[in-house]
């Protein structure tokens, strides 16, 4: 076996690997920290510093670092059948399976699976299939795609274009301007002064109806949308926003994109959100990251009966559907996943988070306690705090101050990991969480602003 | 362990996967061949039928299925460090440890790498890179692209989009439009009546050149090819085109992306073709498949130290680059490469592709005997066979016939895979063959072919 050399790897990482989200002010200088082992809810560095992972690696190792029975299944499944095409009339053992349990785990008649790489490709196959949909309806001006102000949906040229944040595309170019539009982030903290929270959603339904009146809903297709916002900052929306954006988009023939790239597979509880929590039924529901916890890449988009029964004819004669990676539906990762939703099933994870969940939300809120922390928020296992210059205006902290990646790296001289955002902090645990771990993960970051506000 | 049940996977793809390039008008009949294991050159489906696999996966499976050391190799790093994310200033060893590897094999100054999850992802990384780079150059207007018709460049709405391949567009919309636009195929098979191979070139040429013109050259940011194209059909150009195109990339300040995604690692006998074989120096260059032979999703796009110098600068205070995929060198995937060309360098498999590569293409020359072959062409383990009406007209055989799917179907009856594209044979083994495998693959494909003409 190969023990691949450690010794040259910071040096080899700074000259060789352009890191996505690099701050190139400092990264010739500091390299990257080298992450060498993981185990359970810790990672260690090549120092030998051995962290909590508040993140779970990035929203995505649900069932916790380095397990045994993941390792062998992924080593059996190499040596039985590693990799064939699933193109045209071909597929393996994992897929097939993996699908069906998919369609059994899934709300309502989201029973056909596309698969991908991750949740980048994921979203940008959901918006090719859509307009192929709306095409063989022969709706062929109906391709507009409604997304959000802070929405995150990935990095292919569309993918981020889909994203609505400011501060990820900055420098870089859009596409599909034509076609994609942005209405507002539902955000209750950021809900106007003296409005309740039903005004607030009243506000958010009637701007995305009056965008579509805008376009011509003969021209809107879909609104895609996280249950709760990720990167965009852990932003909830008020009770009852995503069935009534559901019900505005049903009202106009459109359909209803569920990025649960975050949400799903556990992170709030349940296997799939949109349904079980927020209580609609999206048209499409876009996975990825827990469905193997990250140990191989995959994503997964999840569509309707309605679209499959759509999509699933010769465009033309001899017509073939011809769009998909050659990762499509990897016999490896799909192998991992469905280990992955075994281990999540025996050990009741999902049970894990409902009763660790509430402990870790309702310990947060003594945050609050400190003066520049504005808003404590999130539901069971994903938590965003704000960092405020001044609670009253709420006005973000001065990104000159560095706050949130100050406090991030007095965090890992605490021994764990939190994630920076902007000028909020996210937390993101594996699903395997601890009380004991929530209350050093709440303690260490109450320090860590402790000390910062002492030396600002 | 999981022992996955095969029982019901026919019946679980068939209700519920989708499949890249699914024909619809007999899938929910015929549903899938589900192959349940691999091993060297063969997989066996789950009929227990075992299949000398003619086309390595998806041009992909290099060293061939189901190698131990990778499983070993795999497992090793999943119990060490599965995942942890790569964002910012954050890494692991295998990463770290490839980027300086693929930087060594590398021709010239491509010494950075940003990795994706495979083709299409980082084709589709490219673009967004390159209209990056002339950002931060200040030369906001030079976005458009030039790909070429049969180019194959992937399935993100972008990388279809660049893809020239009419077949794969039906039903489809393309994105980006405004600047992505396609210059002539270079296929030496469908070249003029009457001219050299030079005045084909010249040709080629001097469409590119005027394509540039018209465009406007201040316009213009890159050509994007393949050395050979794969999925169009296996298509060679004249000799010097490569070269010659690359030079007029650099008269006009434009950035030529070499697409490697089937060439590189193996197949042509050299670690890159660009280079190696057609003398030209990429400034991006795209890999995938053959980087990990297709054992664990990987893709990685190469950049030049001048590419790198611009953009690794922040483009606003305190801006980052902000771009990249959760599973950008992901550490399981980057051990498998690591150990796949470990593999390809100790069991010297690029001089097997230089030896029997040449045997490969010198034996197929016997199919030109058959009167519905017009034309055997490519290079070393990469060969396409076009089947033809009238060979002096070189008139398609008419896709009414079905010939490809038919003839790769009596090869299937005959223990061989072989991949059919329109009216053309793609070969691609895994490139341990031996001559002795050369033979049936040739024998199987000309006995299925005879079969067939007495058919008609």
């Amino acid at each position: 076996m190969t023990a691949f050399d450690k010794s040259n790897a910071w040096e080899n990482d700074r000259a060789h690997v352009i890191h996505p989200y690099t701050d190139f002010s400092t990264f010739s200088n500091e390299g990257s920290q080298i992450i060498e082992r993981a185990e359970g809810m810790y990672v260690t560095d090549t120092d030998g510093n051995k962290l909590l992972d508040g993140i779970a690696g990035l929203w995505c190792v649900n069932i916790g670092h380095g397990r045994k029975e993941m390792a062998e299944t992924i080593a059996e499944q190499v040596m039985n059948m590693q990799y064939y095409n699933p193109f045209g009339h071909s597929s393996n053992i994992p897929a097939a399976t993996l699908g069906a349990k998919l369609a059994e785990l899934a709300p309502g008649d989201l029973n056909h699976v596309f698969y991908t790489c991750g949740g980048s490709t994921a979203n940008d196959a959901a918006i090719r299939l859509v307009h192929y949909y709306f095409d063989m309806k022969g709706q062929h001006r109906k391709k507009k795609i409604i997304s959000r102000q802070n929405g995150y949906h990935g990095a292919t040229y569309v993918a981020a274009s889909l994203t609505g944040i400011h501060g990820t595309k900055t420098g870089f170019d859009r596409i599909g301007e034509d076609f994609i539009t942005h209405v507002s982030a539902a955000n209750l903290y950021d809900k106007p002064e003296g409005w309740s929270d039903g005004d607030y959603c009243d506000y958010l339904v009637r701007e995305f109806e009056a965008r579509i009146q805008q376009l011509g809903p003969d021209n809107v297709a879909a609104f895609i949308a996280e249950p709760i916002m990720g990167a965009g900052g852990v932003l909830v929306a008020p009770d009852g926003y995503h069935k009534r954006m559901w019900e505005i988009c049903k009202k106009y023939d459109m359909l209803y994109i569920a990025d649960e790239v975050v949400t799903a597979f556990g992170r709030l509880g349940e296997w799939f959100a949109s349904e079980a929590i927020y209580g609609y039924q999206p048209d499409i529901l876009v996975c990825a990251k827990g469905i193997s916890s990250g140990y191989i890449p995959l994503g997964a988009t999840l569509i309707s009966t309605e679209i499959y029964d759509v999509i699933s004819k010769p465009q033309c004669v001899g017509g073939v559907l011809s769009m998909g990676l050659t990762y499509f539906g990897h016999p490896v990762a799909c192998a991992a996943a469905l280990k992955n939703i075994e281990i999540l099933e025996r050990e009741n994870i999902l049970g894990n988070v409902k009763e660790v969940g509430t402990y870790f939300q309702d310990s947060a809120k003594s945050l609050l306690n400190q003066p520049i922390v504005g808003d404590v928020r999130g539901s069971q296992l994903m938590m965003g705090i704000d960092l405020v210059a001044d609670k009253k205006t709420k006005t973000p902290i001065d990104m000159s101050e560095k706050a949130a990646g100050t406090i991030f790296q007095k965090c890992i001289e605490r021994g764990v990991i939190i994630r920076p955002v902007g000028d909020c902090l996210v937390l993101s645990p594996p699903l395997i969480i601890s009380k004991e771990q929530c209350d050093q993960i709440i303690n260490t970051v109450n320090e860590s602003i402790t000390e910062f506000v002492a030396q600002r």
